[in-house]
Parts: C-alpha cells; sequence; structure tokens
C-alpha cells in the first residue's frame, strides 16, 4: 500500500469530493486526509440489479470467498458458510420463495449467506463434547454477524473487479423453505443471498444518497436532537433522487415508514423467530 | 478502476499468491482472475490490539462514516448508527464493561456500532404513523446486518490508509449498561465496538489462518461430507499457527468447542435476549 498514507493529489481529491457529493447529494465540509483506489471503489458502490449477459471469469468465486474469510470472525470461530448457485432452475425455485426478484433468476451468480452453527455442532459431535452455548440467541447473532462480514468483503472484491451485487434479503421471507433447497442441516440461517455479475451498462444503477452523516455519527453520546432538520433536509434531497429516477418523490421518512408499516409489510418475515426455531434455533 | 479487469502482472500474481497462501496456511489451487490493490488490502487484514502512540489524522472519522454509508443498507432503511468515542474516562470505562479489553482503553479511537431503529420510531411518532414492524425480530436482524456491512466498509477504508482495527464483541456481555454509558435511546443495540488505529509496528499481528474454503464454500446445496478431513486438517495448520505465536496447540477444534462450551462460557450474553427485551426489542 505505498500511496496509502499520502496525501491526496489535486486530481484524487477533486475525485473523492465528486464521489462524496454524490453520496450525499450535499457539497463535503470535512477535511479529507488521504484518498486512494480502495476509498473510490467503496464510495462508487450501488446496488444493481441488471447483469450484461456475460459470464464471470474463471476464479472469480474462489478470489471473492478468499477476501470474505479475511474478515474478521468472532473468535475465529467462523460461523459461516455460503451456497453457489449458478444452475438456472435452481436459481428460478429461489427467485420465487424470494418475492419473485427477477434479479436472482438472471444474475449469473446467486450466493446464499449462511449463519452456521452446524459446523461446531458436527465437530462436538465427533469429539463427544457438549456444546450448551449454541442454544442462545447470542450464537445465532454472531453468526449473523460472521455471515454478514463476509459478505461486505466479497461485494468490496468484486466491486473492484468490475463486478456488482445486490443483496436479497427477501430469502428470509420463507427461511425453512430455503434451507430445504439448499439441503441445509438444522442449525444454519440463511441470513441473506446476494446476486452478482457484471452490470448492463445500458441499463446503469444510480448513486443513492444516504443520511447526512451528522444522522448516524455521534461522538461520545448519542445525540437525538441533532437529527429532525437533518432528516428533514435528507427528505428534500431524497425527493430530488427519486424524481431523477422516475419513482414517485415520496422522500425517505414516508418511504421508510410504509415499509414497515404492519406485519404484512414485513412479506412473511414477521415470522423469523418461529422460522429460526423451526430450523433448529432455540434462541435462549 | 483501470486496473479491475486487467489480467495479473507476474509481481502481482506472486503476491497475490503470497497473500492467499498466507490467508490458508496451504497453497493456493484455484485460477486467479485478474489481482488490485483493493484485494491485496482485504487480503492482508489482521485484528490489532497494539496501537502506535499515533493520532488520527483530521477527517479521518468522517472519511471512514462515508465509507460505511456506502454499503448496503436493507431498503435504503440505514438502521444503523454509530458512537465515536475518544474521552479516554468513557473509553475506559467502556472497557471495563468488555471484558476489561485493554486495547478499548488504548486505541485512539473507539467506535460502538449501532442496530437503530429509533430514528424511524421517532420519525413516525412525528408523523403521527404507526409503525408496527419494529417490534420484530426481523427488524432487528435488518439493523443488526445493517451496522455490520457498514462497519466492515470502515475496515475496509481503515486498513487501505494504513490503519488497523479489532471488533469487540464484548460490548455485548453487558449491553444495558453501555446503552446507559452512551445515552442510547430505547430500541438501539450495542451490536459491537471497534478499535481503531495505527498499528504499533514494534507488536506486529500475524494473519489468522481461516477454514478450508471447501469447508465454507457449498455449491448449489451444502455439502456436509466433505468437511471432516478438511477440518482435520486445518487443525494441524491451526496448531502450527498457535506455535509460532507462542500459543497453546490446541487447534481449532478444541478450542472453538471450548468458547461455547456452557452458558457460563458465554461471558454475559446467554442473558442477550433479556437484556434485549430491557432496551425495547419486543423480538416478535
Amino acid at each position: 500500500m505505498s500511496t496509502a498514507t499520502a496525501p491526496a493529489s489535486s486530481t484524487a481529491h477533486a475525485d473523492a469530493l465528486r464521489a462524496l457529493e454524490a453520496r450525499y447529494g450535499t457539497p463535503w465540509s470535512a477535511p479529507l486526509p488521504a484518498w486512494n483506489e480502495t476509498l473510490d471503489s467503496l464510495l462508487a458502490h450501488r446496488s444493481v440489479r441488471n447483469y450484461a449477459d456475460r459470464p464471470l471469469p474463471e476464479g472469480t468465486l474462489e478470489t471473492l470467498i478468499a477476501a470474505a474469510q479475511s474478515a474478521s470472525t468472532s473468535s475465529n470461530l467462523q460461523t459461516w458458510s455460503v451456497v453457489a448457485i449458478e444452475d438456472p432452475e435452481r436459481k428460478a425455485r429461489l427467485a420465487a420463495l424470494a418475492a419473485n426478484q427477477s434479479q436472482v433468476r438472471e444474475a449469473p451468480l446467486f450466493l446464499v449467506w449462511l449463519a452456521d452453527l452446524s459446523r461446531l455442532e458436527a465437530a462436538g459431535q465427533r469429539t463427544d463434547t457438549s456444546i450448551e452455548g449454541l442454544h442462545y440467541l447470542e450464537t445465532l447473532v454472531v453468526g449473523m454477524i460472521d455471515a454478514a462480514l463476509a459478505a461486505q468483503n466479497a461485494v468490496v472484491a468484486l466491486e473492484s473487479l468490475g463486478m456488482s451485487a445486490v443483496y436479497i434479503g427477501a430469502i428470509r421471507n420463507r427461511p425453512e423453505q430455503v434451507a430445504a433447497e439448499l439441503g441445509l442441516p438444522p442449525r444454519v440461517m440463511p441470513v441473506f443471498g446476494m446476486c452478482v455479475g457484471y452490470p448492463d451498462e445500458t441499463r446503469p444503477a444510480a448513486i443513492k444518497p444516504r443520511l447526512p452523516q451528522p444522522v448516524v455519527l455521534h461522538r461520545e453520546q448519542y445525540n437525538v436532537p441533532s437529527q429532525v432538520g437533518e432528516i428533514a433536509q435528507y427528505d428534500e434531497v431524497t425527493r430530488a433522487f427519486q424524481t431523477s429516477q422516475g419513482q414517485s418523490a415520496a422522500g425517505w421518512t414516508a418511504r421508510s415508514l410504509a415499509r414497515w408499516r404492519s406485519a404484512e409489510s414485513l412479506h412473511g418475515r414477521d415470522r423469523l423467530r418461529d422460522a429460526l426455531n423451526a430450523l433448529g434455533f432455540e434462541l435462549r
């Protein structure tokens, strides 16, 4: 990383400011200590749902998983696994289970990221060791976090290679059916899916502006009062973005509240606790 | 990303193979389609607990949070926040709550990443909109995943800038006390902490080898039978690593099983569900 701590050159500095402005939809006002290719790639993230008809180079999946396994994992327990699906019929069945999202069918590679407590359970059985800890909510939380950190490293890796992805939370709409489709043993949870492919450049995805930093970043203690005005401003930024994308200009607040309005608006995920129990998680 | 899809040069190729071999403790056998600076940085990750006495450049925190906010977030709900702590006394109190881990005190910057449902709840109150969805396990899962994706982007960003980090899961040992220390409103969960600083080059951290890929990566369906021999081989790799680090050569299986042996070995996290209830999560 020879460039890691070098001060940003003036070109890099201009690129950085452009990327940060796109991310927030407002000018960047903080100092900018340094910039590099990795930050460029992180800031340029967008979720892509339209893929080019172009296969992934040999070795891509293995490279992404090496990046994923390089992420931190709680106590090196590595309580995650991933299933890579390329079979069109299996992708179609998984798409049907995940709110019929067409990108699950259309992406050349679909990954289902798993919180996996079965590996340690099997090791306990082989060595005749009881492993009481498996039955607590905490250990599933560890598995979900492990899976998320790994998956995000894979996204960073694939984007650095010119590919794109989108997370598919709808894989939690019908967890038991997904588990059956993938032949999961007990105590393995499908946490989310991920479509991977080269982006279709004829249907480019836009960078979605995020909440102003003062809303999510707190200093020393959580700061409630600062949020209201900033969120109102963000609703304006979001309305402008939605209009530019030909969407209805509902803003962020109204659209977000609608998403979680009722149990029904969770599309089956209101029964996630029952589904996890059925998959062998006691959640004590 | 001019280098994104270029084939790896022979120097880059050799560097890549070295990085991959360090990550697994065994030679790399898959094809290698391309390589770049970002993959270098991802593969070189190690958790660092010893920091140099060197302040972070101005603007570092804001840059890391911009990277974090660039990560995917479920339905753009952005159900996470982060508290940045630099006050030595508050860091010391948080260290005491997190199994007395000295790195929490010693890192120049300590971040507590939060699953934050309070922001949407407050928006609902302001607009007199009911938001029933908040009370389900699913919505806390969304918050935890959002927080983890954001945090991992911050790690990738800071490592690309020559800094290091370590996740602190022990922030979940006593969640109510952490919430009180940080002044968290109801329906905000401290998911994990993170120490950030420049690494102390006089006490370098090693790259920890991970499970062989066939153990975590499954094709089309979950494959149980392949795992046993690979895990036995990994126990050998881990014993060699532990010996090289002056640790007892317990291997991975025995050490991992011990970590979750009993409710007591969870160090308070066996009561995470009760703690979350107390923090206002119904977990329906």
